[in-house]
């Protein structure tokens, strides 16, 4: 078989994507699940898939498959590739897209080809991979998996109070399909790393063989407001102190771990006025790490701080779990494969570990699945200066290409 | 001389005052400087100045004086009383206008036993003590003592947009008095603590010796904002952890001095969302020591820990200086007259230090000046449930009374 990639019109498609809902002003694109803009991008992407002549599906939660048939017209388990459509809020081009249009790209080298493989592709573009206005996010995937109900989930209130099973319906995409009914035999996603060891390494291909754990927790320290001024220290039942010695603690599992990332994005005091000691701190943390056991350590060992300290100072804290996923471990053979190719197409190339969640942590739960990174540049993602130059795109879609024909030979 | 406090007076005249600017649903009172609510609580206060048939006089900062002549009717320089009229949002009863309406009950002891005194008495009310819509707080008293150019004062703007002399002069509070025209002998405040100190060691009046250094300073933390599932530790420049930090070393100061006070009460981070390494931290810093020399360590020791850990995570660190007051020390003469007339009427009490600013630090630098403090429930002050038994409330007038009486006796 002699399948060539279209490296232009694939770049050409994420540059024609990347332009609904985008923002002239600010540069980057907004389209959040759901929405209008999101909606043009779906009716983009299907009218792509309808001119290679697949088979489009739509499932109950929205999430939509295009299938090129098996040479043999049988109805096999298919080789599938997918990621997302949705984006943040003023985001970049490539996140999710490109591994959606990727996707379309390896099938179109059939297409050029004039042949079929040896059993079905399917691309899926997974529904609410971002989570920005219904949570959780990496929703469709997880839906599709088993992991959610689809009820539970098109009964999701989003934070503008819309429920999302009518959004889906008002934008028309509340498809017919159980979810899950089409068990995929592999699943690859090709994906930007959102993160700076590629570039930094200067490695043109992570073959991503496993991703980490993931532990969000809001924690909540109610102390006692008084005057700056007047409070002795030892009187102190200082919430934002507290909260502060934490968000440090975090910062010190982390580093003495290694392998673990500790993060606090969010804070809030309260009455946040400059000269009243805080009554109230609210803030985020983001624990990740690739091994279970070392990300439960590090759970642990911020919940006994969080009581050490509750009792030194005097402060009530409570903590809500948010999200918390397992590490998930790759197929192993996938990774090799994916390796092989990048060897075969003299790419350099190096094993890694995903940092973000991505649609693949989800349907690895019901399929062999993998993942492969090509660099962004500064590490930036969700953000209008989200950046891989257009070479690096292209041969990471050579290398997907050249695994699913190894796989389909 | 058979001079009678009425206290049941007093009381009913902060009851009265307390309900101008109520919200009878919360319970406190809102009464900003130069706002229809506070000029309501002026022409309360000067109502009862005219009621005691004093001099009313108003300054070009919108400083209220009621003076009660001398047996002579000389011209001497007055003994003056005072403190502010103004409050925060939603504050106690008693911050402030304690300290006034204590002054009218001392003048109306006189007038009760149809007696003068050797010099006059004259009661003020200062501008805009708490600084809440127009910076700097302090102002009418830091304006009369010469520290901040009328002109300047009236040009304020406050956060709101206004100008304080336009707002002054809606009121129909801009006099033509010039700041500073009378030179007070000596000043006394009387003043709720604010603070947990007397309540704690159940002590019934503060000699108040000394006023803290206050230090305000404004962080910014300039970073990069980055995934927080795959950006290394190694690699971040984490805006929220350096704040955070910088947070716990300013406790540790505090803890390490002993005598200072170091209070974070506004904290915000950019884009503060969970999985985002936060680009940008804003936060305060609140310094207080009664001594200078160890103040000014205080800023070195923290500056300088500020300087190590920007270049410790590559951040930029800049540092906005807010306010900055040294400490003041009290006249030692009036600090032990206070005392005396705590020991006469067989009160217990302590020799301490202001940790907020009063009008009296202002005063202070063109007068003898010294202040008494009443216990503070809880410490709590700047809220509804800021309160002082009814005795205690009237005893501190008594002391007042009493060292007023002695020094013109």
């Amino acid at each position: 078989m002699n399948l060539q990639l279209d490296g232009a019109l694939l770049l050409e498609q994420i540059r024609i994507l990347g332009e609904l809902g985008a923002d002239p002003v600010q540069g980057g694109r907004t389209r959040i699940a759901l929405t209008d803009a999101e909606k043009a991008g779906r009716d983009q992407v299907v009218a792509w898939m309808k001119a290679l002549d697949l088979e489009v599906r739509i499932d109950r939660i929205g999430n939509i498959f295009g299938t090129l048939p098996a040479a043999s017209g049988e109805a096999l388990a298919p080789l599938m590739m997918g990621s997302h459509i949705d984006t943040v809020t003023n985001a970049g081009a490539l996140d999710g897209c490109y591994g959606v249009l990727a996707g379309l790209a390896v099938i179109r080298a059939y297409r050029d080809a004039g042949v079929l493989p040896s059993r079905p592709i399917t691309v899926g573009a997974f529904t609410n991979e971002e989570g920005v206005r219904y949570q959780p996010d990496m929703m469709g995937s997880l839906v599709y998996a088993g992991g959610l109900e689809v009820q539970v989930a098109l009964d999701t209130l989003g934070t503008d109070g819309t429920r999302l099973g009518d959004e889906l319906a008002r934008i028309g995409y509340a498809g017919d399909l159980q979810p899950g009914a089409i068990v995929p035999h592999e699943y690859l996603e090709l994906h930007i790393e959102q993160g700076p060891i590629l570039e930094a390494e200067g490695i043109q291909i992570g073959v991503v063989e496993n991703l980490q754990g993931i532990s969000w927790q809001q924690v909540t320290v109610q102390g006692n407001a008084n005057h700056a001024g007047t409070t002795p220290t030892r009187l102190r039942h200082d919430a934002g102190y507290v909260a502060c010695a934490a968000v440090a603690e975090a910062r010190a599992i982390a580093r003495d771990a290694g392998s673990t990332l500790a993060t606090t994005g969010c804070i809030a005091f309260e009455p946040n006025v400059i000269n009243v000691i805080p009554r109230r701190a609210v803030f985020t943390v983001d624990l990740r790490d690739p091994d279970e056991a070392r990300l439960q350590q590090a759970e642990q060992r911020f919940a006994a701080f969080l009581e050490r300290i509750a009792a030194e100072e005097g402060v009530k804290i409570s903590s809500e779990r948010l999200v918390r996923f397992e590490p998930v471990i790759f197929d192993a053979t996938l990774a090799d494969q994916i390796e092989a190719s990048a060897v075969r197409l003299g790419l350099s190339h190096r094993r890694m570990t995903s940092g973000a969640g991505h649609d693949a942590q989800m349907i690895a739960r019901i399929a062999p699945a993998a993942m492969i990174f090509v660099p962004s540049r500064g590490g930036i993602s969700h953000n209008p200066r989200e950046h891989t130059d257009d070479a690096q795109l292209v041969m990471g879609a050579e290398v997907l290409l050249d695994v699913v024909a190894r796989r389909l030979a």
